[in-house]
This record gives C-alpha cells, sequence and structure tokens, in this order.
C-alpha cells in the first residue's frame, strides 16, 4: 500500500495532525510524518515533495497556519495529490489560513478541508489510497457505517436528554 | 482506466465546470457529465453516489454556489473522493459557496478548491487517477513542465513590455 | 394541533436545540426531537423529511453547525416550512453556518434564524403554527406581553443600578 | 385563504419583491404589495403591522436593503410569522442587509431568507399558507416536481453542451 | 443645559452604557437612562423619541447588540442627533451590531461609534451639547489635556518597562 | 449660524461629498469645502482643525476611503463633533474605509455614517447645528415629513407597478 | 546604487507591477523584473531570492494574487527586505492575497502593501534604498513635496466644483 | 549603525512591542522606544516621525489597534521607511487595525507586517538596517539559521511524539 506523507508547518500544528494520524493509523494505512515549514526549511519541505512519488507515497497532507503556504509549496513540487489542513491561530478565526490554502492559482490544486479538520484529511487520504485497494475501502465503509449507527443510537436517546437537561 | 464524475448543481455553473472537463479531455481522462442538484433532484444526486464506485467511476467532481451542499451530499452518499468547487454567485463574492462547501463536519471530507477553479479541479482529479496509471502521471507531469516553460517565456519578455506599455 | 419536528445534526447542538424546545413546551405546542445527520445518517433525514406532512407535522426546526445543510436537506425533501438554526463552532464564529443554512438556491427555501436562536426558532415554528389555533396564538400574545412588561421593568431600575454600579 | 403581506422598504427594492408576488401569483396566493420604511414612515409599517392579522393576512414577506431593520420593525409587531428578505445595495455584498435582518434578538424572530432571494420569500410564504389549504400543498408540489423535470431534462443535454461550447 | 437620553436596548447592555454615563457625570452633563427595546417595548421607545426634544434632551445615545435597530428606531422618530453604540454579543465578534447600526438609509442617519465604545459615545454626546455651553466646551478640553499628558507620562517610562519586563 | 467644515481627503471623493453639500444648501447650513490628505498635506488638516472653533465652525465632515484616517486625524485636533462618511474604493468593498473610521480609540470619537453616506452626513451636520436654531429645526422636520410622504406616495402606486412590471 | 528587484507570479499582474516600475524610475532607481510564479517555477523564484543580496539588490518587491505565496516563498530564501503587493483577483475582493501575503510565520517577515498597491510598493523600495543615498531621499523629499502641493492645489479650485457639478 | 524608532500608541500594545525589542536587543540593533497617540499627542508623534531622520533613525517600527492611524501618520511626516505592526483589540479579531494599518493611499506607503506580529516587525526593522552593514546581515542570517535547525530538530522527534501524545 502506497504511503501518507503527513507535514506539518510547525509542531503547534501537533493536536490537528495527531487526528489525521489517528485515523490513517485505525484503517491501517501507513504514513511518515515530518515538520517543515515552508519559509524556515523550504529546501527541506521540496526535497521531501520531489521525491515523494519515488519514495512510495501516494497522497501528501500538509497542515499549517496564518499565511499558509505549506501546501502550496509541496504541491508545486510534486504530482501526487496534496491534501490541505488550514489552522486556526491566534487571530482571524483561521479564516488567513483557509483562503492561504484553497484559493491556489491555476495549475496546482491543493485538496482543501476544513479548518482545523485534521480528522477529514486523514479519511480522504484513506479514500485516495482505497481507489487500489478493496480492503482498505470495505475497512472505510464499515467505519462510515459505524458512524451513522452511533448517530443513530444518539436518535434514540435524544427525547429523554432533552427533557433531563 | 477509472472515469471521473462531474456534477453541476445548475447548468449555470457551465463555464466553470467546462475548464475541468477540458482538462480532463486533454489528459485523456474519461468523464460523465451530470446536472444534479441537491435540494431539487437530491434522489438522483444520491443514487449516482452510491453507485458511482461500482459503475467504474474513481473520482467525483461537484461544482455548486450560493448554499453549496452538492459536494457534501455526494460526498455522504460514497466513499470516492469527492472535490468540491464553490461557484461565485451574485453576493458575497463566493464566500458563502466556499464555507458551504469546506467546512464539512468530522467524517465527511471534501477535497475543496478555489473558487470558480474549475481547472484545479480537473487536475487534482487526474492526479488522483494518476496513483494507479504512470502513463497520465507522466502526461501530468509534461504539463506541469510546459506551463513552468510558459512562466519563463514570459519572464524573458517582461522587461520590454513593462518599458513599452 | 400539528407537531414540530425539531432535527440536530450531532447531540453536541443540544443546548441550542433545548433552548427550542422549551419554547414549545411553554406554549404547548407537541414535538418530536431526532438527531439526524445530513452527512451521516442522510437516508433517516430524507425518510423523516418526505414522510412529515403526512405524520401530522406542520413545521420542521433544523439546527446544524459548519457547512450547515441539515435544513436544506429537509427542505429539499418536503413541502412543509422548515426553520434553520446555524450554529456557531470552534471556527469563523458561525458564519459558516449562517451562510451554508441561509443562502438556499431558488426553489428550496429555509427559513432562518440568528446564530445560536434556539428560543427564536421555537417562537417562530409556534407563531407558523399559531396560524390555525388562536388558542396558541393568544398564548404567544401573553408571552410577548410578558417580555415588554419585564423590559419595562427593567427601564424602572435602571438608574439606580447605573449609579451603584 | 389567508393573505400574504409583501412590504418593501423602498420602490428600489421592486425587482427582487417582484420574484416574491410572481410566485404568489402563480399559485393562487393573494397578496397585498406596500411600500413602508421602518425609517420614514415607521407609523404606517407599524400600524400595518399591528392590524395584521385581524385584517386576513397570514404572513408578511418583508424586504429591505442596508441597515435592514423594516423585517424586524414589523416582527416587532404581529405575532404572524414575518419573512425577511435581506437586499443587496451598493456596498458590502449583502451583508449589511443579511446581519441586521437575520441576527434579531431573542423574542422577535425573522424568518430570513438568502440576499435578494425574492422567489423563495414567495415560496416559503406559500409553505406556510398551505399548512391549512391542501389544494395550495399540492400545487406547491407539483411546482418542485416541475423544478425537478428541469434539472432532469438539462441532465440529459449537457453532455452535448459541454462539448459544443 | 440639554439633556443627554442614553437608551439601552436590553440590561446586557449596560456595563457599555456605564462607560458612557461616567463620562457625563464627569463632564456634569445631565442625562436620563432608560431600557427600551426596539422591537420588544418599541411604542416607548417611540414615545421617547417623538417627545425628547420637548423634553429638553438635545442628544440621545442608543447601544443594543445583534440586529441593533435600536438607534436607527429611535432616530426615525426624532431630529435629534442619535448616537448609536454597536455591542459585540456572541457571535460575529460585533460585526452584526456595527453593520445594523452604521448602515442607515440616506434621509435618518445614526451618529456611529465604535463596536462597545461607551467612552466615546459619552464624549460625542458632551461635545455636541457644548456647542452652547462655553464652559463644557473648557472642560472637554481639559480633560482632552490630561489624557494627552497621561500618555506623555506613560512615553517616559516606557524605555524602563521595556526593559524589565 | 454656525458653519460646517467639509473635508475630502481626495477630490476623488467630491461626488460622495457633494450630497452632504447639496443638503446642507438645501437646507440653508452654510459650509466651507477643503481638501486634505491626513497624508499628504497633514499639516493643514490639522491647521484647520485646531482653529475651527474659533473660526465660526460648529461640526466638521471628513470624507476618506482605504485606511482612512482623516476624520480620526481632525478630531484628534478639535473638540468639535467630527462626522466621518467612509468612502468605497476598489477593494474589499468599503470595509477597510468603515473600520479605519469607526474603531477610533477611547478618548477621540468620529460620529460614522454608512459607506458613501454622503446625504446622511449632511443631515447630521444640519440636526446637531439645529440644537441652537429652532427654524432650522423646522426646515429639517418638513424635510423629514417630504420623504415621508414621498414613500407613502410610492405607497399609493406599488400595486399597479408590480401588475404592470 | 543597490538595485530593487521586482518580480510579479503571472503577467496579469504586470498593470500593477507597471505602477511600481513608474516609480522606480521616475526616482532613478535601477530595477530588474521578472515573472517567476511559487508555483509553477519555483526554482527560478528560489534561484534570485538566494543570489539577489550577492548580485547588487537591495529590496525585492513581489506581486502576486489569490493564495499569493510569491513575497513569502522570496523572503523564505533571502534576508533583504521584502515587499509584497497583494493583488485583487476575481472573487474575494482581494482579502485572499492580502491575508496570504501579511500574515506571514514569526521569523519571515513580508513588508506588506495594500491591495493593487503598486506605486506605494515602489515608493517604499525606494525609501529603503535611500537610506544610503542622501541624493535619492532628496528627490523622495521633492516628490513628497510636490504630491502636498496637488492637494492644496485641488483644496484651492474645490468651492466652484461642487457648485458647478 | 542607525537606530530603530519603536512607537506605540497605548502602552496595552506593549507585549507586541516588547516581542520586537527582544529581537533588535538580541541582533544588537539600537533603538528608542516611546508611547505616541496618533489621537491624544499627535503633535509629539509628528515631531518625532519629522525629525526622525535627522536624529540618527533609519526605520521606525509603529504598532496601535483598532483604527491604527499610528504608522500612518508617522509615515505622513518622515520618508523614512514606516513598519505598522497591527495590533488585536477586543473585537474584529484584528481585522481593523489590519486594514487601517494596510491600506494607505498612493504616496504613503506603511510596510505592515500580520496582526500581533512583533517579532516580524523587529526582524524587518534589522533587515532593512543590515543593507548597509554586513556584520548585522551576518548576524541576521545565523539566526535564521539556527530557525531552521529547531525545525529540523522538531522534524527528527516528531513521529515519537505523535505516537505517544
Amino acid at each position: 500500500m502506497k504511503k501518507v506523507g503527513v507535514i506539518m508547518g510547525s509542531d503547534s500544528d501537533l493536536p490537528i495532525v495527531k487526528k489525521a494520524t489517528d485515523v490513517l493509523t485505525s484503517y491501517g494505512v501507513p504514513y511518515e510524518a515530518h515538520v517543515f515549514s515552508a519559509h524556515r526549511t523550504p529546501e527541506e519541505a521540496r526535497a521531501f515533495a520531489m521525491n515523494a512519488r519515488d519514495n512510495g507515497f501516494g497522497v501528501i497532507i500538509a497542515a499549517a497556519g496564518m499565511a499558509a503556504h505549506l501546501a502550496g509549496a509541496i504541491a508545486a513540487n510534486t504530482i501526487l495529490p496534496v491534501i490541505g489542513i488550514p489552522c486556526k491561530s491566534k487571530a482571524l478565526e483561521g479564516m488567513d489560513a483557509l483562503l492561504s490554502t484553497v484559493m491556489m492559482p491555476p495549475g496546482i490544486p491543493v485538496a482543501t478541508v476544513g479548518i482545523d479538520a485534521g480528522k477529514n484529511a486523514g479519511i480522504l487520504a484513506a479514500q485516495i489510497i482505497a481507489l487500489t485497494d478493496d480492503e482498505l475501502a470495505n475497512r472505510i465503509a464499515k467505519l462510515r457505517q459505524a458512524d451513522a449507527e452511533a448517530v443513530l443510537a444518539k436518535d434514540e436517546g435524544i427525547a429523554i436528554r432533552l427533557q433531563d437537561k
């Protein structure tokens, strides 16, 4: 199975990234995590991206905040699909990271998920890897089903919770 | 090769979607286009999504404006990766469509590209399909190279253009 | 009297929804609450909406956050009036949920109340049901009057409170 | 059948309001239109609202732009459901009217539709009136069906239009 | 000396309003405070505004949050200058109240100060009253001077504070 | 009667400012207009403000766009009430000018009107001057009445216009 | 005199960049212009930045739109001061480019000017170069003075223009 | 070596400014700090700016919140490069200060850094001073290198931290 590269721009993004790697672990999808900064270690970020396809990666997840250039900088150096997680920081409620990640110029797309949406980034990476792995596809479908059943279970108890509250 | 499903919420989104299908055509990636509305023909949208994997699709692109639910509604009914194109409409500069597409709840990701970014949606879809098709990967890499050369060509002439203007 | 359907996209929306059901209880308007997700249990949400009119419902309230598709997904499957409550979540101050709920495409309206405005959703639902129930209309008018008197009572004491503070 | 009151804050809102009254006409729902300003003719607006229920109205639609207080001012003087249409004006893309209409304080809800969404206001008004008129409900359901069929028809021709364009 | 009317839409706005009345007290400007709601006690708000000029008021300050209609509703019923204080509430960082207060339609201005800017509302009211009271003008000028001196005093100590911190 | 100072940051703001001076002319309020830039001719702006009270001015209107500092710079140098008109320019829909004008720090208020709201600035200035001029107050009240009658006249014809359109 | 590097992300930014180079030409500051894309020709952008100091550059201006990473990518590879011009594109009024340019993470500053503010970028570059060139400083001061005189000239004629209009 | 002027609009901005002066201290760049308000002590701010060049300053940093005019007011009175730090205050997440600082009219640029970005302001000032001081340039380059190594060190430990967390 192809690996997922998981890059964060700063280790302050770790709690968000952890949600992505937890998903990958639960699905049995191999990954390799790195701290690379588009601005402080651009060379390492670039080298990772350029060699990612040859090194067995199938997708790259990149998480960054503020003027979040990391996902775009990775995407500029690989033709692998790159998933961007915009991270909320101290000002502007994450809007800066969202626009910096999603509004890429024509030619270099970044598959952007919601602000701080580490879990969805992990799931999306798995969905892409699953295109060539039916067993993984089945695991994703089962987890989806379990999610649905959890909602249904909550539906059953809701009348009582509304009265008790 | 797996097909790309290309769904638009309204035929007014056609000019944006056309940019995506032109990319797919130029890459030789097969696609199938539909007009489904998350709100006016929810049943057809849902049926398409549920059967997409079995029907040979590998990725689905969904374009919609305003409270753009289409990509999310598709994603809720398939485990294929779904790419969302938020389309700008008459008010709010596309911000409504962007937030409605990208801020998906945990469990159901949408790979969102920029506002009206049909071309990037097409490229991203091709990048995903290319995970299992080395020839397609080569075509994408070549087009990327051609893009870079076009920028370099413009760089050469820029001094003259700045003076002439 | 027709019932009010009260749907929430996640049980984390319970505190907001509770404000709506408290109003309904105080007015003596019957309601039935559910946890349905537009994305995780779309089939149940759809089935509820399609049968709501036949099952004695007159209005449906739907509360959801982020890319809040729930109210729109319900509205797409019924001709009953649907009231949407956009719920604030961790980023963007509720703007994502507001735009995802209110900016519906032509043909499928959602009667949107303010961000986290559970109480107003309950009152609006009661106002709609009251169109055919004069006694309920009287109860609403009385509560409105009591609200006004509470403001007037506060007006009386305000001079002292400003000085004491 | 109860009538719909249709109020606009200025006759410059006429093109938006016209979309609402066209829907009402096509459904056979009686309406009465007025130009009242929350700020320039507050007394007339208030008098209309206070007597609306006794005068046979079932719902009131109010359209206004900028600091759009009209729907709220109407709602403050009646217990009928009030539908607010925020109208886009020269600056801020309609965001001012949207927030002024939808963010009502607890106690006085306004059922807000999208920016400039005259058609949806008309449909929502009809849906509310239809709670006590099965024939109207059927007409609404049929129009909804016709809308769906129009989308399906567009779906059929889309492949050709994408290639021809 | 003419009085300042100080109106708040809810007693939850008291801390903001208190900043305005403290300024008025320190300047020796008489005021009269009220809790009136544009939506819950519209009649009282209107009566106050209509009679304000005859009752010896020279300016009215109105503070409200969310879809903040209070200042506009007061301004619609008097030709006295009306100062609006937009109050921040739980969502949207005060942007809703700001736009609802400042974006008034042509004909009915509201003199808007910053979000939660109770102190500035008090100063502005005093500046207006001072147009016909030279002694008050002198007091305002002296306080302004004292403010400037406080800044200068802070300037002197800043080098030490920067090193100590 | 005291004069109104009317300052614009650039002569590109002339069409907006003209709406203010037209109002003043129609009310018979004397004014004096200037082009001063807070950034390009700060000294002239400051000198005008410092001497305005002694030179017979009662209110100052200041119109500027972008990082609109003009009204604040004027207000920092006078205790006269200063009215700010935020002007929309090529980007950001006037939001930059609005926030730069209204969000003044404690101590130096600017009475801000809506984006491009020249007419309301003129009316507000006249309302302030009218505090000591009953005849002007009467003229303002009459114009207000005429505005109301114009709305009422439009109300009469609206039914026909809706059908004809 | 040190040169100014002037980089644009796409030749569609030429009209904005031209405003900067015109300023530089009028001041007699040498510059060298390039089209480099942070995403399509990242290697060229990087090489230019890394060698800029040795190649006689003193400042670099970078103009880009959308998720405008160019200025940040340049700044990451040089310790020269980098001036960023955020360019408005088809959606979002330039807010995307502004936030992508200005909200840089700690360690790598970008000196950001306003949206589409090519002229100010040119002036700022000249001001920096002028730190070691008194003659240039004098030219800048003179142009500043000429600007002020142009404003003063407009001030003289404004009374007549307001009446004539 | 030329000095850096460090101005703050209020001593509440001290924690942000401190990040800038810490950088300057660590680089050995001399600075002089002041509290000047564009609105409360405009004369002192102006005098400082007008004499800054003659007094041995090379760059000025100005930090302010809300309608942040300080940097612009300084820039209007000097041809030295002025760096603006927009400071976040209680409402609007710093957007008010950002737009008030960056959107300067043509002719008077402010080199704006991110919201609360004191550290980047200090680095940018040092980068500008370093244009004529190779030793300082070397110190900046070394610190940049150290930053990069810190990121690389974090990269090494990240796999373990992700599992342990």
